[in-house]
């Protein structure tokens, strides 16, 4: 590859765009309230890093009190154990390709995956039995997402049951995510309710069975705040609130200052009447609705939240301007407050961050992608 | 980070999912197919990348015939560099970190932009001057889409003017992106032609002003074998041809059989009755609806096009069960046709080919991202 000047951008303005750009303060700011939450109420913080996939902030999250990690994916896994020996794979490792990457993660890692069916379950028990290497497993609850997960106390039951025959397997509790809970916080009571009641009986047919669960461990960023009011959770796993976004802004599960990522754009075009249109389009800003239709555009500028991205092209992000008396020339440059940040960070292989208008620093998004390369045939470009 | 067990999978069975895979014969047949459509019809052939973003292809389409290459991105352009020496950037170049990266493209390589506003054209036009560059610069017209372009012939004729001011810019001709036209192929008349008047007006203007456009450059692939109907049109930019998708397929662009890239993927739960989850969700599969509405869901199983991905988390993806007596174990792999490719490949940072079960070669997404790692801060993890 031809090489290309090296110039390391010390201001915004140097960048060049589409970027993902994050708000240093607001970060910290976004991991100490989790952090403090969390200590506050005597709840295990395992943080998800499918947001960031960073190490370097996954290291600051469990220099803030994190217990471990939780990861969707064996490459979250592999590079995150670099940053700690605790590690939760919070997605069925079903397939002998996945058992057998999952079972050679280094040696000093506890390895924890939750999953929801004997299927699963029986070809983790003979490959870790023939690894020799111990296992946690957690059964997988249905909270009423109705994506995975056991449907009933006799089902969890008799996974658990089946979990502590094998030998290098060891049952580490329930495990769920309330993702369906996306109120907003004065709408969540009642299924925080509903939540407390289905997971105590869980909890009380496995203490019938001699089989207590260890750990408890719930979600998420939009109900993380209210989880200490359910009782028998003993962990969350909340991911999204490092850089927050769109969607937790507007169900109320953050403040729109609390927003630490947004992608900067240049407005490339305003040839079109009653529009503009940035550099950033679904490669940039992900095709991600709110919950609350796609007909309030998959993105606002942190600036003029009434300004959405109403349409994309892959590269092409069209403004709204309907409700904004502003009109951006050509070479104007706005920041995109992305519906789904997880989304973004899937997309980009580093991040700057920023303070004011200075770059001051950048980091990798060392667990982005699936670690394939390492599977690629020799010698083929 | 931790070593890996290099173990290069020749089977499909040994391979971890989600992963693409790309039925090496059908893609094969689709770059014949164009690269004749092009040929017969005396097309320029100049195909987008931003599909594939792989040099290994591009360097195929080259050799097929095709003139040159198109980019989205400077990042595609800078990779795609490796392997011809004509580039057009078929994305407004605006804001100098931008421009200041097309200028310092290795000198061999033929420039070409296409942007629509004076705003755009004047800070490209002295920077080119400036590092004595010569840039071919088209003016992009709007056909229809309400994207960017120009509006009608008036303006058209005014940027040119502008652009044969500048001694180091050259006037390329008029670009169109006619995205818009996704009819099935035999509702596609009326749009054609009446591209071909508002195309032919313009043509006819810049003639009279003496500035008659050496190449008019059109796209695509959903319209992409009707272009010779077009008079006028002298090239053609189509993109997603090499691995086509189920949207290509659903607008009666391709056959289904012409899928060439799949999403293999694993069922890892059928524990919610009526569904099962694989382990495929819009991190691999990106949320693209059909032109036809979401409601159509979000990629359809290759052998199975009945049975559709009807929801997504970021890894999961849950298998409407509805329309099919197919009733999948947990562990049963399955190969998705994903709506939209291009979003695919954009997350993937390794391609593996197959014929049959067998892998037989992978190749690295090479474009993938935005090269922004060249501008990271040294010493920073």
């Amino acid at each position: 590859m031809p090489s290309s000047p090296r110039i390391v951008p010390r201001y915004l303005t140097e960048l060049e765009t589409p970027v993902p750009i994050v708000d240093l303060d607001r970060m910290a700011q976004n991991l100490d309230t989790m952090a403090a939450y969390a200590a506050v109420h005597g709840l295990a913080l395992r943080p998800h890093v499918k947001t960031h996939k960073a190490t370097r902030i996954a290291a600051e999250q469990l220099r803030l009190g994190a217990r471990g990690l939780t990861c969707a994916t064996l490459h979250e896994m592999e590079v995150m154990s670099e940053v700690t020996d605790d590690l939760l794979l919070a997605h069925p490792p079903v397939g002998d390709p996945k058992i057998g990457h999952l079972l050679t993660m280094p040696g000093n890692v506890r390895l924890s995956v939750a999953l929801d069916a004997p299927a699963a379950l029986l070809p983790l028990g003979l490959l870790a039995r023939d690894h020799g290497r111990e296992v946690r497993v957690f059964v997988e609850v249905d909270v009423g997402m109705r994506r995975v997960g056991v449907q009933n106390a006799d089902e969890a039951v008799a996974l658990a049951e089946r979990i502590v025959e094998f030998p290098t397997l060891t049952f580490g509790g329930l495990l769920f995510y309330p993702g369906h809970i996306r109120e907003t916080p004065d709408m969540q009571g009642p299924a925080l309710r509903r939540l407390e009641q289905d997971i105590g009986a869980i909890i009380n047919a496995l203490d019938d069975a001699g089989l207590r669960p260890p750990v408890v461990s719930g979600g998420s960023t939009p109900a993380g705040f209210r989880m200490h009011e359910v009782a028998g959770i003993t962990e969350i796993r909340p991911g999204t609130y490092v850089y927050n976004d769109r969607t937790t802004a507007e169900i109320g599960a953050c403040a729109w200052e609390d927003c630490a990522l947004t992608v900067l754009a240049t407005v490339v075009s305003t040839a079109v009447p009653g529009q503009a249109v940035i550099d950033a389009g679904s490669k940039a800003l992900g095709r991600e609705p709110l919950p609350a239709g796609a007909e309030l555009g998959f993105g606002a500028l942190l600036d003029r939240p009434e300004v959405t991205v109403m349409r994309m092209s892959e590269e092409h992000g069209v403004l709204d301007l309907g409700r904004t008396s502003w009109r951006p020339a050509v070479g104007e440059r706005v920041r995109v407050v992305p519906n789904h940040v997880c989304m973004v960070v899937h997309s980009n292989d580093v991040i700057f961050g920023m303070r004011d208008d200075v770059v001051e620093t950048s980091w990798p998004v060392a667990a982005r992608g699936r670690g394939y390369e390492r599977l690629t045939l020799a010698g083929v470009r």
